[in-house]
């Protein structure tokens, strides 16, 4: 690989290590949001995820000039164009910390979260925090073997999700189906979210190393 | 644009317009066995997900061969990179049909949607029907204007998924906690399939014109 089109690599690279820091505290500051139910965290993530959709652009648009001044060749190209899957899938894991941000602004100032879920959706934060700077970490220091472990670390998501659906599901739900509902959707927007980081990782051992991950 | 450019991207369309007659398809048969508790429908679609994926590769494929065989100028650059995006929101709607499809399965002999929310979905099944169809023929006729229909088109699957949770969250829901989550969750994936049809709308339109459409 020529050394422009690796310095142009890395400062694709650089901008998707932006990307997974601003999603990151999004996610962060969402959960925050829905625990403790904080209007001020939970309105900053709903305002600021434009900043992430115009840090997706940005990606797009050096792509788009890598690749019309480069000109690379078929192996090169398809690693380049790997960034725009990574920053569609980091747009997108915003979008689902917009949604979690959204959910708890609909019940404030009530919670959204009953009290005995409380424990189930701080771990769930914890994953997504962890899968995040995990990403940021493996785009930052060109780290393939961090990426790689997303997907193991993707199980921990999916146990606290069925955690969660069998409190859920459970014969002594008290709390109406409203509730119900809610958590239902909030489960899937961090399993989602969990989705993603782990599309991310396995993008990212490609565009650092070249190399494909086998297939899940 | 060359003629050699044009007739590439007409055969990378029309890979996609295969890949938008089977989403649309898949989620035809995830409505009805979803609609009529249909194992057979619904194992068709959950089997039949693979070749949607399958489709995409060759998609992703196609335009990394034009890109590195005609080294297309910036503007032609973005209108061919425009179809690994369609592609991937095409594959989602697939991942959502087969999401209806595993609902169905996951209570089957029994019934997942109640008799009183059989007509909301019905129509949920229609919208759907009717947006995949406009993606196929505004792909295979390159016409714009159905393309840019989608975003009106997509209200009506709005509306439906208001009527669904005003029935939901009313006071009388006799159906307990874990229809009320199956029926959340469903009303999510229909949702969920819309808004990746308009995104396909919007991208055709500047496949096919080279034109953005003003921002939402």
């Amino acid at each position: 690989m020529r050394d422009e089109f690796r310095a142009d690599l890395n400062e694709i690279g650089r901008t998707l290590v932006i990307m997974a820091d601003a999603v990151r505290s999004a996610m962060r500051r969402a959960t925050l949001a829905l625990l403790t139910a904080d209007r001020t965290e939970a309105e900053e993530v709903v305002d600021r995820d434009a900043e992430i959709d115009a840090l997706y652009r940005i990606v797009e648009d050096k792509v788009y000039d890598v690749v019309a001044r480069q000109a690379p060749v078929a192996s090169d190209l398809r690693v380049v164009l790997t960034a725009l899957h990574v920053g569609a899938d980091l747009e997108r894991m915003g979008d689902l910390a917009d949604h979690v941000a959204r959910a708890a602004l609909r019940r404030h100032p009530a919670a959204t979260v009953p009290p005995e879920l409380v424990d189930v959706f701080s771990r769930m934060g914890e994953v997504a925090d962890h899968l995040a700077g995990k990403i940021a970490k493996a785009l930052s220091e060109s780290d393939a073997v961090a990426a790689a472990q997303l997907d193991r670390d993707d199980d921990a998501m999916d146990d606290l999700h069925r955690q969660l659906f069998k409190g859920l599901l459970g014969t002594d739900w008290p709390h109406g189906v409203e509730a119900a509902v809610d958590v239902a959707l909030l489960g899937r927007f961090y399993e989602r979210y969990a989705d993603h980081a782990v599309n991310v990782g396995r993008r990212v051992v490609f565009l650092v190393t070249g190399e494909s991950l086998p297939s899940a």
